[in-house]
């Protein structure tokens, strides 16, 4: 099993930097913090046998929420509904399924997202704990295009209420669930010992997009926060990380990252504190997202330095990041730096060529657009791998995470669905 | 040896049809039109001992030319050389090597250029044809970042003259020294028996470009044409055939296509006539380009239509073109028409996930958004696939060629400097 990289490597960790008292740890997700329950089952949607349904609930005593989507114009059908029960900023619960992305279903699609919302709802009513279809999130992940085993779908719901768990096994059950082509499931719990927590679980082993990265990422909190307050974290959080993720430059159909609020601590943050603690947990997620990207053998920092403004930098660095000649040099461990030129160039930025520098892993390859001495020898056979391209035109920054382009890219690309 | 695609390939031709009295073949280059010589020999630039510089010379009596260049920012020295020189509208010859994109080699690397085109025109002098520097277009392909061994280059030159040949084998021979990872040289001349002929060769299996997707191609008539006549010929043929060619989304700094206009035949054809014949030609050579890319098994046609204008067609043409999953899946042969949904509908064009429908090969595998029935059980087996994505929102229609991405790209890719 492929061990993710610690959050200590040194191109890993871009932003976050948990506040004194906090401790990140990965063994724990969803169920980190106080309020929260999960179950992770395998109800028979993936012809594998393989765990494919999740679900996370929310104890209260407060069920604030908040939610971002992806961006692409084609929605799957649970990320319509999941849209309009976060209209009320409030979530009991999230069911996930994995083994099938119910997107490009139509009406029937969206009809089935509504049915397991409502069975899930009834379900929880039934053992006590009143909730209404409306507060029900739902998520899917797998293949575009089919319609899911309903019958095989309320099934599951029915059973897996009955798995519901707190501590570190129901979340880590759920995180197990979620995943497709992930070879690890993804968690990370920041616990301010005593005092309140975050904690999550993504999933997103491919298709991690430029907009959003994570296909799913449910994140909790036992703080006591509005659903303003989640909102803004939220939304600062992945700014910084899932959506400087950049894998293969392809947007899901189906991305969501959730954040529920338990208020179970009885802690009000201050809105920076909160920021900080969701930005800490989407961070260490995102490595652990690109360390297990579809065919991943390094993992690579893009940094665009001295540009315009940020945008411009950002811009520049996911053009260089999605550059397929750049990322199977890379692959290759070859030091080609005229690729990176080549990418740059070629986006949409301010720059004068006469005057870009680039450095491997800290080496200056290019040097005011010319190639330094010694650029050609650099040793780039490490799976870790930063480049950093200083435009010299301002005091723009901003960095992308991404990976090389391998033949295991290639391999499980070309297989996914047959 | 691959052989290309005949044009007659259900796939091959988007756009071009030759008029009634033309005749398109493929054994003939720029040595079709009356009025030119060309050779290629092995001057020594590429360390496998491969033929590597090309030269292709206008004995006129006109010296009329436009040419179309690279839109990266970071543009090779012998692109700003030839940008130069072509303010005058004149051209009598054009040098090109493989063996090094003479790129990113600061103001060194433009001297370099310069002298080569002033060597070339004393030499042309020497033996008759009066000609300046400034009459001398420069191209070069290869790795970024090193200067050209120009002793080498020059000894080259002086020695090229000598072997100018017109006829079959002259454009044949620079059709072959200007290959990089080409497999086959790539030519095409439209005879318009006894009248006038336009003919070219062009090379590019990799680092196929966005807005100019071949490297290298020089483009011949004896027709006699205003400079004015020429660019308008050229920008109309290359927006839509090299500009139409997507392999991996890459611009290289290298891109140049120039067209030389000897009026040997004494003809003025109207502007129509001249766009056409322009056209055929670009369009033949765009689909050989295509049927060689580096790494290709799939030669796969995307058409958008139904969109709001054809520039948005393009726009979505070209995000599924690119698309690294969509490519990996026909690779598989495929048919995840999802993918081909996620993908447009992450491109920046007005649709309606409710009305899209998709084809492949002429067999719908989406209508209005939803999957059409036996849309999984689609053979695309064979080596040409066509795509055609229908938003059914206005009348923009534009067709791009792509390929798909195979462990051969990542193979070539690679290792393609080390």
């Amino acid at each position: 099993m492929t061990t993710p990289p610690s959050s200590s490597t040194p191109s890993t960790p871009l932003h976050a930097t948990p506040d004194a008292d906090g401790r990140l740890v990965r063994n724990q997700g969803v169920t980190g913090p106080a309020g929260f329950r999960a179950a992770g089952i395998a109800a028979g949607i993936k012809a594998s046998g393989r765990p494919d349904l999740a679900l996370v609930v929310n104890e209260g005593p407060e069920l604030a929420a908040a939610g971002v989507f992806t961006t692409n114009k084609v929605k799957a059908a649970p990320v319509l509904w999941s849209q309009q029960v976060l209209a009320s900023a409030s979530l009991r619960a999230v069911i996930l399924n994995s083994g099938g992305a119910n997107a490009c279903t139509g009406a029937p699609g969206f009809q089935d997202a509504h049915r397991t919302a409502e069975h899930l709802a009834a379900e929880l009513s039934n053992w006590g704990t009143e909730t209404g279809a409306i507060e029900v999130a739902v998520c899917s992940t797998g293949l575009i295009g089919d319609r899911l085993p309903m019958d095989t779908v309320l099934a599951g719901v029915t059973e897996i209420v009955h798995e519901l768990a707190g501590g570190i096994s129901g979340g880590t059950d759920a995180a197990h669930a979620i995943m497709t082509t992930d070879t690890v499931p993804k968690q990370a719990a920041l616990h301010h010992v005593g005092k309140w927590n975050v904690g999550g679980m993504a999933k997103g082993a491919g298709m991690l997009a430029p907009s959003l990265a994570t296909m799913l990422c449910v994140l909790t909190t036992d703080a006591a926060a509005t659903p303003e307050q989640l909102d803004h974290a939220l939304r600062a959080a992945t700014r910084l990380t899932f959506d400087r993720l950049d894998v293969d430059g392809a947007t899901s159909t189906n991305d969501t990252v959730l954040l529920l609020a338990s208020g179970a601590s009885n802690v009000a943050p201050s809105q920076d504190e909160l920021d900080a603690a969701v930005l800490a947990v989407c961070d260490d997620l995102a490595a652990q997202l690109m360390a297990d990207a579809e065919g991943v053998t390094k993992r690579v920092t893009i940094t665009v330095r001295g540009a315009r403004t940020e945008d411009e930098a950002l811009v520049g660095a996911r053009a260089v990041a999605r550059d397929s000649l750049v990322k199977t040099a890379l692959f290759g461990s070859d030091p080609n730096w005229g690729r990176v030129l080549a990418a740059i160039g070629a986006a949409p930025v301010e720059l004068d060529p006469d005057r870009i520098s680039v450095a491997f892993d800290g080496n200056a390859v290019c040097i005011d657009g010319v190639g330094a001495p010694g650029a050609r020898d650099v040793d780039l056979s490490g799976e870790d791998i930063t480049v950093v391209v200083d435009l010299a035109v301002g005091d723009g920054e901003a960095s992308v995470r991404t990976t090389d382009l391998s033949h295991a890219y290639v391999e499980e690309n070309s297989a996914y669905s047959s």
